[in-house]
């Protein structure tokens, strides 16, 4: 049933023309190719489709007028200053409260450590870019962020999975991969990992997980990038200390506004040791000039007018009611043998389908009962995964997170009721390759 | 003297703290250096020094109150949407104004073949790398924008500079450079021009030489990247057709709000043949999921409430003030021997210094008599340029202009009396080493 995963991709994406150019691309293009949280944007985003695929917060509860009214204040008092070109860091006062936000986490920073962001997608890539030459090894949570995985690819790293269990990431099969890779002659240049509510497993490292996995890494001399752009959205506790509260010579920390106040801007940071930053800066200087000035002006009136923490707050709210929804409408609809992880934060939880169902293969059946999400292997870099889902609560209702959750229940139902009638299922060829795999223990 | 030339470097980038990473760092790093233009900035910005060096634009006449009111109505109305993540290729509107923009220079095209960029520099940049693997030659005006050069720099291209005339690219020397690298087993992957008001020499290649450039391209199967923030800044005629309006699929166009509206919004765009166009967005969505949205949606909303056309009059009888305001002032103040261009439009003055003068050299001096400039090698690959240096007129007012030139004047009179004085000047080794190497042809 593989071949019916090309509905999910855009028609216009399949053009038949010729290209001329096809000879003169860069080599780190060939690995480029439509990710699957992408293609289905098109099909997810049909009103009448509960989309549990997509990553989008919910921003309505932010105070428009608020926002207008103080964005429309700074253009007319700072308008010149807010439009022009700006530092290739980033605006100083927005990094003075750049370091108050990650103060929310222990996180100990000078403004002069930050660099401002297009996103923190595109701290990524300039880290990426900073460190890793072809054939270089990255290791990453199984799974990790389908986006981050894109950028590694565009810069032809070779992705080294580590296994997690319920506090994320293995120390010993950290060690073991750092080990590993280097026996092979290998350069291992940095450790990604989203200690918060991972992106897609929902799984977060407690403290005690942290310090372990920061052991290991400074026992074998490597570097952590530390993505974190869901950490103030802890629906359980206050904020765990980040791993760059723990040391600031060994860690690159991601941060990013998009999910505290609103992903339009653009605007996220990385936060480095002294002599990466500067890398980073010419970097980012040599990829826009300038991070959006105009953006770091909004975002600055923002903070400095509205009472952000108590925004934050009112986000955690919503998203603990979505997130609850989710794990009731799972607990209800889901049939025997399917579990899921359950986050305290974030926006997503990890779906392991019974044996024998294929979470790719079912995805066009999925979107036919009006209900999307992002099949497991968008998340590895090697292929496996096909056995898990992503979901996410950020974006619709509660109420339509439980139709949602109905009916993929009934799709589950339905192709488990198929295979047992065609005789296919436990131990198929599908589920066995994909196990053998490496992959998150989930049990 | 050239050890002098240091003191432009801010103390801050001269760290000599241990970096641990540096053998970590990749390849494409070893390149990247402070720009000269960059820093120039520590000093230029004291208001006490007149800045000729900078390349920001003068947006002290946008109507801030107009904008402010449209973009608070923007957020009042539309907030959730331009608050919120967008697409990779960006806002289907705002590549429809771009096709009407761009039609003001003859180009037609589809709002499906642009792809919206953080500012023109990271369409540069998404260009380069979708195209340049290590070692591939780029053809370049000599000089050309040193932005550009950092970018191709950051691939690791190996940048072929192009003789110029005051027509812009000789044609017979672009088709030497092609089949000279082609010859040595090079890929040439493309031609940058800048055809209108190049930065920094201020040349325009006029309708027929664009025809012969394309032509060359053309007979050698050359891709053209005609990067064009300037041409609606055009001070003397209605703009002339871009190379684009003569070809669709061998360019691909860059264009830019940042001249003609503001540069704060980081708001810029590539149309590109549709097989180039479909990597660009890969590559804008590993670089950044997708470019500034509410920028995207500010500068809509600008051009939809605005006679941006009319603004875009009123920003050409400023700059043109300007422009005259420059050219009486070198006129008045330069000594003998020296020459400079006389451009149409956009915002560079290229001077060529007496025989024996060192731009690099001087600068320091110039700083210290309060009047700043950009040496003429950051516009080179290859160091060569130090005769030339960059003046720029469009930030500075009129008497502003021409009291720089003042000071200007004198450090270059003082330089040749020192010359004079010490016996040193005509045919020394500087300048007979600089003009062996390949340069424009400005006589």
């Amino acid at each position: 049933m593989r071949q019916t995963r090309s509905v999910t991709v855009p028609e216009t994406r399949r053009d038949t023309r010729l290209d001329r150019y096809v000879a003169s691309y860069a080599d780190r293009t060939h690995g480029l190719t439509v990710s699957a949280v992408r293609a289905l944007f098109s099909v997810a985003n049909r009103p009448e489709v509960v989309s549990l695929a997509g990553g989008m917060p919910n921003i309505a509860d932010l105070p428009l007028d608020a926002v207008a009214e103080s964005i429309a204040q700074l253009i007319r008092t700072r308008g010149t200053q807010a439009m022009q070109y700006g530092s290739g860091q980033g605006e100083e006062r927005i990094r003075e409260q750049i370091c108050e936000v990650m103060a929310e986490e222990q996180i100990s920073a000078h403004a002069d450590d930050v660099t401002v962001t297009t996103g923190s997608q595109q701290a990524l890539d300039l880290v990426t870019r900073t460190f890793v030459d072809p054939g270089d090894v990255v290791l990453a949570e199984a799974p990790s962020y389908v986006g981050a995985l894109g950028t590694f690819r565009a810069y032809q790293a070779q992705v080294v999975h580590v296994a997690m269990d319920d506090h994320g990431l293995l120390p010993d099969a950290l060690e073991q991969a750092i080990v590993a890779s280097r026996a092979q002659g290998k350069r291992v240049k940095f450790l990604y990992t989203i200690p918060n509510f991972n992106n897609p497993s929902g799984i977060t490292q407690p403290l005690e997980r942290r310090r372990q996995v920061l052991d290991v890494a400074t026992r074998h001399d490597l570097l952590i990038v530390e993505d974190n752009p869901y950490g103030l959205l802890n629906l359980e506790s206050d904020p765990i200390p980040a791993i760059r509260s723990l040391d600031s010579e060994r860690i690159i920390y991601l941060g990013s506004f998009s999910k505290t106040f609103a992903p339009g801007f653009r605007v996220g940071w990385a936060l480095a040791p002294h002599a990466v930053r500067e890398k980073l800066v010419l970097a980012q200087e040599s990829a826009t000039l300038c991070p959006p000035v105009f953006s770091q002006f909004a975002i600055s009136s923002y903070l400095d007018s509205w009472d952000w923490r108590r925004q934050i707050t009112s986000f955690k709210d919503m998203y603990r009611a979505r997130r609850d929804a989710m794990l009731e409408g799972l607990s209800e609809h889901m049939p025997a043998g399917t579990t899921w992880t359950r986050p305290a934060g974030g926006f997503f939880v990890w779906v392991t389908l019974p044996e024998g169902l294929d979470s790719q293969a079912m995805l066009p059946r999925a979107v036919t009962a009006r209900v999307a999400y992002v099949p497991g292997p968008a998340f590895y870099a090697d292929g496996f995964g096909t056995r898990f889902m992503r979901l996410s609560y950020c974006f619709p209702t509660p109420e339509r997170i439980i139709e949602g959750t109905r009916r993929l229940g009934e799709v589950l139902h339905e192709e488990l009721e198929m295979r047992r009638t065609f005789g296919l299922g436990v131990a198929g060829p599908t589920s066995s390759r994909d196990l053998s795999g490496p992959g998150p223990d989930l049990s």
